[in-house]
């Protein structure tokens, strides 16, 4: 189970990696530095306060994919085999179905 | 059908390609770079919330052909033949009818 | 007619294009990046809701020749005879009477 | 007499160039580029709106002598005889008496 | 004991450092400058004041291990021994359980 | 008398000027740009206006000597011996008494 | 006795210098340029108005060692053996006990 809890209107996504590598391994550069990020959900926060001091409830679900601006999240490792993603809910842009 | 699921006032456009080669194939340059994009709207989201908490409705509709500040959308790349963009609505300044 | 309908407190404009060539045609580099554009309103969008949501009429009319700042507008090309600039209202400076 | 109308809190201002040549032609290069600008004003818009919709009214009248901050007007070109700068009153930062 | 005393919403952290070396001493450049940085809260700020002058009270608690963003804290050295990061509570991303 | 009415919250300095050449004439580059400019008050605004409406105040008087922004400060020259900075009251850090 | 008073939310500091020299005098670049800065309060000011007009108090206290943001000050030199900082209360993140 994550051991991370985010605050506020972070949440936890492991990375869905899209290879730039070719079948026979060569490395192909990313022609598009606008492509956006794509992940699951792991882990959500429990809302970022408003201006008025009141909760604004997440709209996420753990378990969802979800489209985000590429440049968006930083990066956790919590160990070798524990590398996740911490964005603002505010940063994803879609649900994929 | 579409997979992807809008947030907030995101919205998923299919580019329209304006094409930068010649007849015989050369590239040209594009010489203006504040060229807006073209696209067809394929999904919208529900609206944003405004500062209030209120949901803000959407002006567009699926179908409408919208042009937008070039670089205002993320691509995203389902797979080789799902290749969309995001932008918000308020990035949109004209409908072609 | 013109197919571009904008949106919020869009503005299309046809440029008038200021001449850098010289009459022998040589290109003459303009001195000042801060020289303003000019062109004729060629529609005009409903106007921007405010942050009460309410609707703030526009000012410019269809047909009026304005000064805007230079680098307001983007670009937009329906075809090779259907070139238009969409700008907002409020960078547009004067009236050119 | 002057075809420019100016929009909101704009004024348009004839420049006063003050010459960077030395009686012999030299072009001396500005030390400073954080120099003012002065002029005369020439028109001035009706006053732009507040946050609750109220025309805030201008403060200069024409033919006042301003200092503005360098970077701030736009330079419009009527024709060859009709040079002006266009600013807004909020980067008047003074009035010659 | 600490004694660096954190005013409004600052906190104390000490960081756990992720060695960027090999077993034999080899430097390993940062691959991702993104990576968040993570400490352990020695000592948290009585809490900001909002815009109605409010106290808006603390969520971290001292002992906690936090993740945050790596370029958010400042380093304070008090002696040789005494090497903390100062930074806000709003720039913590997750706590680690 | 000085010709120079500055409007709003900008005020009007002498500078006093801090030799940056050693007594034998030599230029001593500044070691740093973020030392404060020292000046006279010799004429300040009527004050701004607040989001209300209202006007605010003043803090300063003719006649003190204030420590500024280095950078804030636009200069203007009325002639070669009316050499003036315009600032804002609120670039002013300090009085010199 | 200090002859600044600061205005506002300023305060005066007498930076305590940390020696980047080895004992043999060679000079040891930063090799961060995030580390704090270090001071003692000399004076501080009225405090700032909020947008209401009202005095928020001061926090700080004349004789506080403290912990800023290293780059916030500006420095003013009265004279060779008055150097001083100023800063805004707010550029303060910790006092040191």
């Amino acid at each position: 189970m994550i051991k991370l809890k985010p605050l506020a209107d972070y949440i936890v996504v492991e990375p869905i990696q899209k290879d730039n590598q070719t079948a026979s391994g060569l490395y192909l550069p990313e022609k598009d530095d606008k492509k956006a990020g794509q992940g699951k959900v792991l882990a959500i926060g429990p809302g970022r306060k408003n201006d008025q001091g009141e909760l604004v409830p997440m709209q996420l679900m753990v378990g969802q994919i979800v489209v985000f601006r590429k440049y968006a999240p930083d990066d956790v490792e919590l160990s070798a085999s524990e590398k996740y993603m911490l964005l603002k809910e505010s940063d994803v842009m879609a649900i994929v179905e």
